[in-house]
């Protein structure tokens, strides 16, 4: 067993302590995180190669707003809001499909190209005065990084990349835009969404919910090493006779290729704010993106990304690793359950943190600060 | 084809748009037009031949109030509210049913005669100064136009023929009271009441949401000939080829008897307010009553009706009728719902109206007169 | 048929009447009710026996607040609130069930001692001025009354004794606490929880609802013979020809050791506030325990206990006591869901009461006291 490097953090003001309970579920809170957080943010929809070719679209729901995200003839991608702009009828109701060249509105046909126009609406020219270039699907922020889509619906929203920070620096050498899906899970949890990065964010609850993560990486060898006013996190240390994070902790793929020799034994741990959770493994990427749908549910969608050479073997099988993570997952969802039903009650006191619980402490100022409008925020706990 | 009348439509102010997205899914707005409108108007409980013999009822609830309404001992239609004056039970738990001369409360015996006067109170006598006369069920209006109930809640209520104006003269020729019940479909559908109120005033949508029925009464082909400060609606013609609406568009029954020959190629909606659609057919009628839930969730009753000499016959089968328009309702509600979807989200910015859509704009400005307390509207558009 | 006691009773004032609808429908009103009456109060939670040795718990859910209920080692009951110090979780996620010495909560490990001592929390020792024994599981009142367990949530309570006034005393003879459970059903009653309390508090609804009962004990044959702050009850008159409540109205099992002539022919009924119902028969005992859930949703717990010697017999049954009483409490809940339909309704007008309904009204003062702070009240009605 290496080094214990969660007992040398030290940053922790004295008084720290979790968020009250009616942060996790007043239904006013999370419709203020919504508006300040989920609707003023990037926010990830989750990765480009789920849409390939122009016409190819998902649809994201984010608090009361719906959302297309289509690849444009131009092969760029963009975001609209997914209402008619006649009597607002939404567009697609599927979570994604393919079009040909262009959306139609089911209920009148007025019809939009990929790029968002206007392009037929019928008997409108009999309307005086009616300008089609007037009326295109309203348009919201789109940006990718790293394959990772994110949206935005700020009117008055900066660039993604001053969102993101150092953060595309500190991913450069694994190359996560190149990678491609192999697998995808989605949950819906009876939790509040902070609770679920929290959860995420120690592995304090390691020995006791995830004997089998616990076995390939010990719970107290590593460290925090990244924290941003919009995101945070660490990495942990894979134990000697163990290679990743699967069923056996052997890993039956070659390392992404770039990484270091320390790459090799870590995996990484990253919350992006508000949505995105990045767990970047010797061989493969998971992400997790989170979506709440009332203050006591989200719903969690997990997906598995690999290097598209090493997919094309023919003995590739990701289910060693999305089988591994399904069940840590559940097992995860099942405490972030009966946390809500806890701080849901009369009875939760909230209590002192242990030092490997400091990444709680800083994601908490991240939300009390966007919901006080504080959106040029400075990470709490020095780097 | 015959000639457009709808283009020849010029009445709708330049700024004409539909009600914003809070109209359709603001709890506190339903409330409000359930007191001002629904609780304060003459609403449609359904047919008259639906309770043929004394003892006959049926109930409907709007908003938080539960109706009885019975034919009478001397034939007449009464209605009360579905309380018992001891401690405010529900007496009738059923939809509809039959009683013997009286209703007993199911809780303590508490019995009133079809009349609503209190006739048995077990151990009432017991108690000082107990006047029975003065515990009748709460009696609310009650009228019949036309083989129509309508019940009104309001205790300052003016008559019903005051609220229908020129409805009962335009439709006095096709004898509607005489008519009897054939089909019956209930739906409950996930959209606002004005929702399907809306789509069912324009036939814009016709071409791409009713092939069926396009074919036999093109959309283009009709006009807009009722305007009152309580009503609205149209016709459209019947393609050369066809008679009726029915898959086939042939009918297999005679014409109404009395009916005009522009009446036997034409198909009459009218949206009597609040509630009731009426679609007049060139051999049958039929109905719809609307009744709101939930800001998003309406329950509609479908009825088919037609002439009882024509239902003797020993080859009447109404299955024509109601299997096209129950197909037809289906592709409606389909429609209403993703409409739903769509005005309840941030994207929704209400947009221009074609000519065709008039009729929405007029509804619109009778649901914003009463919810601004002017009951004594006029129409907005000229007649 | 015996002497009308009902009748006698002549205390009620001249306007007394139920109470109006939205105390019965409203969430506020509710919420007051927990606050100042479930929460505020001592609270039934069921019967010792059902946690017989040490580490035997259960779990209670009132308002928002869980509790765990626990035999010490030293056999005391104990009450604690269900969650972790750390960070609030739920300890214990079942009704009931049994540890071995300690609690652990299924988190982070943090473990305490059936008294609620913190006795472990891993890594705490790490983080500066971490003092273990400030970090309990927070308590509240527990005691016990003849085999009842009550809890407190009140850090201003008196004692149990206090809120029981003469109860105690009226009970004594019958040796309560020494009776063992032989029957358990639970419902989820679609009622607002005082119209079950009401409902239980008078036999003027017996003729029409519950005819099986009212075959051997007369409604008309019985009295109020108790009233108290905290409490209020009668009895009814066993029929010549009957020995106890059950299906067939015959005893199989001996009458209560030390009870007196007069109780072998009578079914005492006392509501002991706020949630125990108290049914104590000749030979048996019923309790049922009211959890509001929501205005309109109460959940029941039914259970029947008896003499531990006679349950040792060979030929001991309890079923004609039980089936007996499940199918009277299905007619009961089944107008209770109906008159919550009815004082739901716009057309509850609250009515008069018969002299047989006087308990109702005393119950109605209580919750209106407890509802305006006045919880040193007195009964209203003389005893």
């Amino acid at each position: 067993m290496t080094k214990y490097n969660y007992a040398d953090s030290r940053r922790l003001p004295a008084d720290a302590s979790p968020l009250a309970g009616h942060y996790y579920t007043d239904p006013a809170i999370l419709q203020e995180e919504v508006e300040k957080i989920f609707q003023s943010m990037w926010t990830c929809a989750g990765r480009e190669d789920e849409i390939p070719e122009p016409g190819d679209y998902i649809t994201r729901q984010i608090g009361n707003a719906n959302v297309i995200i289509v690849r444009g003839e131009d092969r760029k991608v963009r975001a609209f809001y997914n209402n008619c702009r006649h009597r607002g009828t939404r567009i697609c109701s599927e979570p994604s499909g393919r079009v040909k060249g262009s959306f139609q509105c089911p209920y009148h046909a007025w019809t939009y190209g990929l790029d968002g126009q206007l392009i037929g609406a019928p008997h409108m020219a009999e309307v005086e005065n009616f300008d089609k270039s007037k009326f295109p699907l309203a348009g919201v922020g789109c940006d990718v990084w790293a394959g990772h889509i994110f949206f935005n619906l700020d009117p008055n929203r900066k660039p993604l990349w001053e969102q993101l920070e150092k953060m595309p620096k500190i991913m450069e050498r694994f190359n996560l835009g190149d990678l491609r899906r192999a697998g995808r899970h989605a949950y819906d949890i009876k939790a509040n969404w902070k609770l679920i990065v929290e959860n995420y964010s120690e592995c304090y609850h390691c020995p006791l919910i995830h004997p089998q993560l616990n076995r390939v990486t010990n719970y107290l060898n590593g460290g925090n090493d990244a924290m941003g006013a919009n995101f945070n996190g660490g990495f942990q240390i894979i134990g000697d006779q163990f290679s990743t994070l699967t069923v056996k902790g052997k890993k039956t793929r070659p390392y992404f290729k770039g990484i270091t020799k320390d790459d090799q034994k870590r995996v990484y741990y990253y919350v992006i704010y508000p949505n995105l959770l990045l767990s970047v493994h010797p061989d493969y990427l998971m992400t997790h993106t989170l979506w709440p749908k009332e203050p006591g549910v989200t719903y969690v969608v997990c997906e598995w990304h690999f290097d598209p050479e090493v997919m094309k073997r023919s003995d590739f099988d990701p289910s060693d690793a999305v089988g591994f993570w399904d069940m840590t997952n559940k097992q995860d969802w099942h405490v972030c359950e009966i946390s809500q039903l806890g701080v849901a009650s009369k009875g939760y006191i909230p209590g002192p943190f242990t030092h490997q619980e400091e990444l709680l402490y800083e994601f908490d100022r991240f939300v009390l600060d966007r919901l006080a409008g504080r959106t040029n925020r400075k990470p709490a706990l020095a780097s």
